[in-house]
């Protein structure tokens, strides 16, 4: 098995001169960031010297054979000795691996189930006229999504089919009539239906299944790694679930993502102007701050600023890069950065992904830190309770806080790095699909389907995850995605590792002329020229952010319903080079019960059971036709990606022939 | 701050003369455990011995300060240098510290969701005519939760009236209408419901409380330790709503306990017959066991065999002792002693507490072990899937895997100790109310409350939890009530608690002669007279399961009900002298927030945070009214107890003199 990355023991650095010398080239890809720790970090400590400070990390952690499920522990097991080989209750290391990784997609499923929920009450508020400064901002995905669920939009206002949408999409929360959830049966192929039924792992209550893998996985329960492991996937399953929730209510609410052309990277803030940095994950609040600060504009201007600018920070940046073309100025692992420029008068945070340092960073500083929801706080930072019956209002109490700190500047402080970017986002499926359509008004998926069977595109990838202080910032997405581009993949991107690649001029036109190979120049240009997009196309699709994964899944779907095929035999991969949050271990798990190749770039804690590392590289396939990858070096594991399309694409090609020569449709299975 | 016992470092000891003289009396204060351990483990290796060979155990995991909650990690928390006084995302002590225990707590509340959901899921099949070998056993019970969750059951059939119940308490795992849940409000104080909503820590809904609360504690999310251990106790509320509606729905399906006669320790098991030992926590699936053995006695004796002796081992033991008089056997720490006296045929597991340990046990014996829940299997063991629609078929199939067992018995194998004791059981709250009533039929528990004001009685003690390997089983149980017994404290006792006492003979009549003080003698004495109970009366009263907390509870709000005043004023106090079990940590939790000093014997990892431990011992108080003692030397912690239940009576005192000066209510606050 590939083993992590040499770690520099005991390597502690507080000298900023010896720090640049480590982080020059091993910390971060990002030329930004790299310049900020280099001339704006003296005597600041970031999670990059966190990270080196926690070295050694412990072994046991490390590879998931350490628990701590009872007061009995914590128990660490060795492979020698009877005794020592398991823990104080007789678990062994396939079940205390199975356990911590249920209970880490459990902790993704969380996330994703109450940022759904979140949305889908948002809508109902809406729905219900408690939410004034909302709307119904699509009315045309509200049917669109209204008739995939299974309600018929006909001769209802937006306000009834809205309510009915989201009490549909709270049902698949809490009810209790042990069907499947709806926003997952609704959009999975038939082949995966009865896959998962067989598999008995399709959830009919979101929060049951989180609530029921927590209590498989407590001291005294299941034993079975793969019995947990199944408990797990359908964890996952749920993830997945409301995460869909939570992108289709944020496309009602807020609009189908279109392409949008914007900046990226920390040298979007501007000196002149009130920064104010949205952070997390909820686009319900950022979307206020943008307009409260058009309102408050001319306070802006009184207290001697050119004007309000918002930048974005992680997904919530995410959200309002692809919906509102506001700039990105960092993805995970800069946003301490962000801060350091001094040029940053608020950073507003709602939830997930948000560094607890960021307030004694901030008191570096003359910038405020707001925390905005009742479950995610930092201890004395300011915080604003944010609710959508107040939810202008309230925003402005925020923006306010930013322009009060704004006078507070100080200007010696101030080192906002040169670079940005160009950056285009806002690919939407049913943006890509727009695109699509200006070749093949009536199977506009074909144009794709077609490419790759001819050999011009080797294979869609999708960008996920995070970023992981255990590899350098963005390299690892960097790496990959120039492998993959040069190898003919169409590259769709979301979270942290779209922020990563935006960061770096991939998801401009330019790109494309740099790192694609022919195949994937000549696709791209061949939907120019038909589709004549405003900013031309990008080298990857910016699809949002990390619950807009759901957005790959979907355009798999209609590779998959093009050809007439199930799921595993798409020649579809998924890459999370920098894994890092529980939220990247639920994605990649439901991504391979999906059918899909997950490469992981980051070892997450299994490697203590070579029986669960198995039932996730082997086992997967067997049984849901996807696996994991797991490679630290990118470019071993772009490479792999690469054959996996490969063989997906071959496979394709004999089963056409085979149907050419039979006149039968599309072999089906995998 | 007290801190852990000495343990023996690498101590690690394979061989059974070495290891004798370490379990001699270090390692269980269980005399038939000890004779088994001592005279039939040659070879054998068992949790006392796994949990030397874990010594020295991480110092970082048993304070707390490692966190695993992302793929950065894992991170150790040191107190020196800022760097390293920090995970890699930045989050402190405080946050790591709060964030495991809330998710401990999650994990306990998970646990007794699931069962309470079972057991209502079960009441409902039993109404909708689909669980056949099923019935309301106690439909006075069933009126009487009705008449508690605001269901009038005049006119109703029991089948009408227990579906009523069941959807209601099913209701309180799915609904949707940000109600207090209503198997909590039912059953509190109106100034502990006043507190719980001041204090914002009302659950809606169940399984939301535990998936927000694992929300809140991922990766770049809560970083408050107050606000997420308000997070815990919201869902160690839920907690105690699981709890209830286990209790409940047990109850009515096999009867609400009455005092009943039996016996404890291995030493209940007999050569001659065929032994099934039922394991776990959910009376469903023991009960038919019971039904199905009584059917097959003949294939027994066919078998050779005088019989089959049902033997109970954990809670699943406690329900059937409590109901059916059913022996008990071992508690948590003796249940693979029970297999090495080579007599048991079958050891049937449904759910919680069993160790995966027990199937390589097994092997070493002729013993079937059998799992039965879809969700709690251990590898290569016998999976009979268990529901309530084939119950007693399927409890046949596993009586017969034993009589099949009983005739590969190896009889030189067979150490059966002679220990065993009366036990006396089936004490609810209802069965004391009768007993009360017979001194005091108007107000019976006014027969308890003077009992406390004229001296007689320094209070109520209610014993909880579980065996810790970390302490010698049993050991803290019998210290601490022997010191409460002598201190005239009356004694409450469910799971495994409940078992260690009942073993060591303390919940018969005799041990009143030998523990009490001369106030409990008194008041016993002549509860005994009026009553006139068969058993007579034992030194402390069983009250079932480890769910049957919830009885302690209950009795406790009737004293508060008698005496006028809230919780937190009633002299009566929690000890969980050998917590183990996430299910602790939720239970200690929620008798906090009721208003409880709570006692707890072994140290959860919460020491990696000064603040967290103050919240626990101080904060606690001051909000809630009620605390936790950690103390891990018993005789302290017990002594702690009689003072804290000295400090609530002599305020009572304080009160009443007051309320008679001036002729008023006794005060209701603390």
């Amino acid at each position: 098995m590939p083993r992590f990355r040499e770690t520099k023991v005991g390597e502690i650095l507080n000298q900023a001169v010896a720090r640049k010398k480590i982080l020059d080239k091993v910390r971060t890809a990002d030329a930004a960031g790299k310049w900020v720790l280099e001339n704006a970090s003296d005597g600041i400590i970031t999670s990059y010297d966190r990270y080196l400070a926690q070295q050694p990390q412990c072994s046991f952690g490390l590879t998931g054979v350490c628990c701590r499920n009872c007061v009995q522990g914590p128990c660490r097991i060795m492979p020698t000795g009877e005794a020592k080989s398991r823990g104080i209750c007789g678990a062994t290391a396939y079940t205390i691996v199975a356990r911590g990784l249920a209970r880490g997609i459990a902790g993704g499923a969380s996330s994703h189930s109450d940022h759904g929920r979140h949305m889908a009450k948002t809508l109902l508020e809406v729905a219900e006229g408690r939410a004034p400064d909302y709307k119904v901002s699509d009315p045309a995905k509200l049917r669109r999504v209204a008739l995939k669920v299974g309600i018929n939009p006909e001769g209802k206002s937006d306000r009834e089919l809205a309510k009915e949408v989201a009490l549909k999409a709270l049902n698949d929360y809490y009810r209790f009539d042990e069907k499947p959830l709806t926003w997952l049966d609704s959009y999975i192929t038939p082949g995966r239906r009865a896959k998962f039924k067989h598999t008995n792992i399709i959830p009919t209550n979101l929060m049951q299944a989180i609530t029921e893998v927590i209590s498989q996985t407590v001291m005294g329960m299941d034993a079975d790694p793969v019995n947990i492991i199944f408990g797990g996937l359908k964890t996952a399953l749920a993830d997945f679930t409301g995460m869909h929730v939570a992108t289709d209510m944020s496309d009602i609410l807020f609009g189908t993502p279109e392409p949008v052309a914007t900046e990226a990277n920390l040298g979007v803030l501007e000196e002149e102007y009130i920064n104010v940095a949205t952070h997390g994950h909820n686009p319900t609040l950022s979307d206020m701050i943008v307009e409260a600060a058009l309102q408050l504009e001319p306070e802006a201007i009184k207290a001697g600023a050119k004007g309000i600018k918002i930048v974005g920070v992680c997904c919530t940046g995410n959200e309002l890069l692809m919906r509102k073309g506001i700039p990105l100025a960092a993805n995970q692992a800069s946003q301490e950065l962000a801060i350091m420029t001094g040029a940053v008068d608020a950073m507003v945070v709602d939830v997930q992904c948000f560094l607890p340092s960021l307030k004694v960073l901030s008191d570096n500083y003359h910038t405020r830190l707001v925390t905005t929801a009742i479950n995610a706080k930092i201890p004395t930072a300011t915080h604003i309770d944010f609710n959508e019956e107040e939810a202008l209002e309230l925003a402005k109490d925020i923006v306010r806080q930013a322009i009060e700190a704004y006078k507070r500047r100080n200007k010696d402080k101030i080192r906002i790095p040169k670079e940005k970017t160009k950056a285009l986002a806002g690919f939407s499926t049913e943006a890509i699909e727009s695109l699509l359509a200006a070749v093949n008004p009536e199977q506009p998926w074909k144009v794709l389907t077609d490419a790759i069977e001819s050999g011009e595109l080797a294979g869609v990838a999708l960008f996920a995850g995070c970023n992981n202080q255990k590899v350098a910032q963005d390299e690892g997405h960097l790496t990959v995605a120039k492998y993959l581009a040069k190898n003919n993949v169409l590259l769709l991107a979301t979270g942290c590792a779209a922020g990563a690649l935006a960061k770096a001029g991939l998801t401009t036109p330019g790109a494309v002329e740099a790192y694609a190979g022919d195949g994937l120049k000549s696709f791209l240009k061949r939907i120019e020229e038909a589709a004549k997009p405003q900013y031309g196309l990008p080298l990857v699709f910016h699809q949002g952010s990390c619950v807009d994964n759901v957005r790959g899944l979907d355009l798999a779907v209609k590779m998959a319903e093009t050809w007439g095929i199930d799921l595993p035999r798409v020649p579809f991969v998924v890459t999370a080079p920098e894994d890092m949050h529980e939220k990247a271990l639920s994605i990649g798990s439901w991504f391979v019960t999906m059918g899909f190749p997950v490469h992981v770039g980051v070892m997450p804690p299994i490697e203590g059971s070579e029986l669960v590392y198995s039932v996730g590289t082997q086992i997967a396939y067997d049984v849901f036709g996807g696996s994991f990858i797991f490679d630290t070096d990118p470019e071993s594991g772009a490479k792999k990606l690469v054959d996996a399309l490969d063989y997906r694409t071959w496979k394709l090609r004999i089963h056409r022939a085979a149907a050419e020569k039979y006149n039968t449709a599309l072999a089906s299975g995998y």
